[in-house]
C-alpha cells in the first residue's frame, strides 16, 4: 500500500472511531470530545496496539504517523483559531469581582499543588534529563486548565449560559483559559531556554510579540474592518488565514507553540457578527470533521496505558487525578461560595471548572513535543483529563436537577 | 527552523504569492489559475532556486517538501470532489448531436497527433525504463485535456454561459474531461501493470468498482437523501467526506489515481441544491485559498525551466505547443463549424476548448508520479497547459467584440 491510500485510509479510520464513539458516548449524556478522545486512545497503543500489533503496525505504520502529525497540527492551527475567535472579554463586564477571585484561585490552588505533587512524581516518572524547574512548572500548569470550549458546549446544551451560575463559570473559564496560555507560553520558553540569558532575551521577545499584537495589529485590524468586508468571503478567509499563519509562525519561531499565534489572531480580531461567521462558516466543518479528529488520534498514538505498569504508577496516576479534581474543583467550589453563591451553584461552579476537555490535550501534546514530559505522565494526564471531562455532565445534572426541584429563589437561576 | 515552522512559512509564501500573481494577472483579463501556476513556477527550481539556491534550500528543504505533497494531495481530493460537484450531465440533453461530435472530434484529433508526435518525442525526452506504449499514449491523452472549471468560471465571467455556443462548449467540456478521466485511468492502469494477465484484472477491477458506484452507490444516495437532510451541516459533511475518502482510497489501491475516487462521488451525488450548497460551503474555502495553491506550488517544484537546454529541447517543447492547439483547437473549430455553428462562433469554440487549465496540472502529475514522463517533458507540458490557458481569454474576448458589432442575427447569442 503505498504512502497516500496509507493516510487515506488512517483518516477514515479515524474520524468513523471518532464518529462511532462521539454517536455512543452522546447517549450517556456526555460531550461529542469524551468519545472522540476515547477513540483515539482505543486506535493507540494502548488497546489497538496491544490486541492486534500486526495489524497496527500496518494501519499505522511508523514513518507514517509523522504525516498524520503534520496534517493534525495545521488543522490544530485552525481549531485553535477558532478557539481564539469564541473567546468573549464582553463577558467579564459583569461580576467583575467575584470572576477574578474565583477565576485566579482555581488557577494558583491546582498550580500549586501541581508543583507540589512533581516533588512526589519528579523521581518516579521523569528523568534526569528534564530539569525539576521545568516539569514542575510544567505539571503545576496542566493542573489548572479549564476547557473552555467544551464548558460552553455543555452549559449551551444544558440551557444554563444565560442563568447566573453559568454567566460567571463561562467567564472565569476564558479568565482561566489566557491566564493558563500565558503561563504555559511561559513555561515553554523556560524549559526551552538553556540559560539564563537566552531566557531573558526570548521572554522579552515573546513580551513584545503579545504587546504588538494587542496595542498594533487589534486596533490595526479594526480599522481594516469595513474594507475587508467588503472583499469576497474567499478573499476574506485568506487575508484572515495568512495573518493567523504569520502569527503562528512567529510564535512557533520565539520558542512557545503555534497554536498560541493562532488563538490570538482569533482572540483579537473585531467582533463582528459577520466577518465571524464568514469564517467560521468556511473553516468549521473541515476542520471538526477532519483535522481535530486527527489530532485525538495522534494523542492516542501517544498514549500508552499499558506504560503504567505495577501499583506505584497507577498510584502516581490517581494521584494526579486526586490533586487536579482537589484543587481544581475545590478551589474554584470554595471561591465561588466566598464570593456569595450558595452551596449547589459554588459545587456547579465548581464541575464545570473541572473539565479539562480537549485543552488539556493540547498542552499535553505541547509538553511532549518540548520533552518535559514522558510517554508514562503524558498517559496519566490523559486518564485524569478523560475522567474529569467525561464526570461533569453527570455530576452537573444531579446538581441541576436537584435545583430544579427546589422553590423560586436565587439558586433556580442555575436552570434558568 | 523546525519542521512545522517550516511548513507553515512555506504555506504563507505559496498562498502569499499565489494570490499576489492571481491578483496581478487579473489586471489583464486571465483566469486566477494561470497566476497561481505562474507563482508556483516562480516559487520553483526554475526561478526562485535558480537566482537565490541557498534561499531556496531554506524554505523548501528536500525532507521538507512530502508534508507539502501530502496536504496538497488531500487537499486535491477535496478539489477533485467539487469539481465532480459541478459536473452537470444535464448540460447534454439539448442539441445532443453537435455536442456529441465536437466532443469526440475534439478528444480524437489532438489524441491521435499526441501519439504521432511521441515518435518524434520517445527518443529525445523518455528513456528506455518507460515503454514507448505508456510514454504514447499518456502524450495523446495529456493533449486532449480540456479544464472545465476554468472554462466554466470564463464563460460565467464573460456573461456567456446560456448563449447557444456557451452552452455547447460547457456541454463539450464536460464530455471531454470525463472521457478523458476515462483514458487516463486506462493509460495509468496499462503504465502500471506488469504483464497482460495482471492488466485484465486491473481493467476489470476498475470497471467493476465503476458500474458499482453508478449503478449501486449513486440510487442508493438519491434513497437516503432525505435522510441525510435531516442531519446537521458538519453530520452531512462527515457522511458525504467518509464516502469521498473511501472511493479515493479504492480507487488508489485499484491502481488509478484517489483523484478519480473524488471525482466519482461528486459527480454522482444527487442533484441537490440544498445538499450542494451544504457541502461547497465548509469545504471551498480552505480548499481553494490553502490546499489548491499548495497542489500549484508542488506542481511548480517539480517543474524546471532550466532542464530544457538547447535548442533541441526547446524545439520539442514548440512542437508539444503545436500539436496540442493544432489538435485541441482545430479539431474543436473544424468539428463545429460543420455542426451548423458560424465561423465566428467555432473559432471561439475552438479557443475555448484549448483551455488546459489546472485540469493538465493535474493529470501531468499524476504522470509523473507513476514514472510514464521525465521532468523534462513534464516541464514541457506545463508550459503548453499555460500557453493555452493564458491565450483563451484576450482570443475570446476578440472574437466576442467582433460578434458584438454585428447586426442581430443567430451570431449574436455569443455575446448574450
Amino acid at each position: 500500500m503505498n504512502e497516500l491510500a496509507t493516510t487515506l485510509l488512517q483518516i477514515i479510520i479515524v474520524v468513523l472511531a471518532g464518529r462511532a464513539c462521539g454517536a455512543l458516548l452522546k447517549r450517556f449524556r456526555q460531550p461529542v470530545v469524551v468519545g472522540e478522545v476515547v477513540a483515539g486512545i482505543i486506535l493507540g497503543p494502548s488497546l489497538f496496539g496491544r490486541l492486534a500489533p500486526d495489524a497496527f503496525a500496518a494501519v499505522f505504520p511508523a514513518h507514517s504517523v509523522s504525516i498524520l502529525l503534520s496534517l493534525s497540527q495545521v488543522g490544530l492551527i485552525f481549531f485553535m483559531f477558532l478557539v481564539g475567535l469564541e473567546f468573549a472579554p464582553g463577558l467579564m463586564r459583569e461580576r467583575r469581582e467575584s470572576i477574578i477571585v474565583i477565576s485566579h484561585i482555581s488557577i494558583i490552588v491546582p498550580f500549586l499543588l501541581g508543583t507540589g505533587l512533581a516533588l512526589y512524581l519528579y523521581p518516579r516518572v521523569s528523568d534526569a534529563s528534564v530539569p525539576f524547574r521545568s516539569f514542575a512548572l510544567f505539571l503545576g500548569t496542566s493542573m489548572s486548565i479549564t476547557a473552555f470550549p467544551v464548558l460552553a458546549r455543555i452549559l449551551e446544551e444544558r440551557h444554563l449560559l444565560r442563568s447566573r451560575m453559568g454567566n460567571s463559570v463561562i467567564a472565569c473559564a476564558a479568565v482561566d483559559d489566557v491566564t493558563a496560555w500565558c503561563i504555559l507560553a511561559f513555561v515553554v520558553v523556560v524549559a526551552r531556554a538553556s540559560d539564563p540569558a537566552q531566557l531573558g532575551v526570548r521572554l522579552g521577545l515573546v513580551a513584545v510579540y503579545a504587546i504588538a499584537m494587542i496595542a498594533g495589529v487589534r486596533p490595526l485590524l479594526r480599522k481594516l474592518l469595513p474594507r475587508v468586508k467588503q472583499l469576497s468571503d474567499e478573499a476574506v478567509l485568506a487575508a484572515v488565514l495568512l495573518v493567523v499563519l504569520a502569527s503562528s509562525t512567529l510564535t512557533e519561531l520565539l520558542g512557545i507553540h503555534a497554536l498560541f499565534g493562532a488563538f490570538l489572531v482569533g482572540a483579537i480580531l473585531p467582533r463582528d457578527a459577520q466577518l465571524t461567521q464568514t469564517l467560521v462558516a468556511q473553516t468549521r466543518g473541515l476542520t471538526r470533521v477532519i483535522f481535530l479528529p486527527l489530532f485525538f488520534a495522534v494523542t492516542g498514538l501517544r498514549t500508552n496505558v499499558g506504560l503504567l505498569s505495577g501499583p506505584g504508577l497507577w498510584l502516581c496516576c490517581a494521584l494526579v487525578l486526586v490533586v487536579a479534581v482537589g484543587g481544581k474543583l475545590g478551589g474554584a467550589m470554595f471561591s465561588a461560595k466566598a464570593s456569595g453563591f450558595s452551596w449547589r451553584e459554588s459545587a456547579a461552579v465548581g464541575v464545570l471548572m473541572n473539565t479539562r476537555g480537549l485543552m488539556e490535550m493540547v498542552v499535553l501534546n505541547v509538553g511532549l513535543d518540548i520533552g518535559v514530559i514522558s510517554r508514562g505522565l503524558f498517559t496519566m494526564i490523559v486518564i485524569m483529563a478523560l475522567v474529569t471531562t467525561a464526570a461533569t455532565t453527570p455530576l452537573l445534572d444531579r446538581l441541576v436537577h436537584g435545583l430544579r426541584e427546589l422553590p423560586a429563589g436565587g439558586e433556580v437561576d442555575v436552570a434558568a
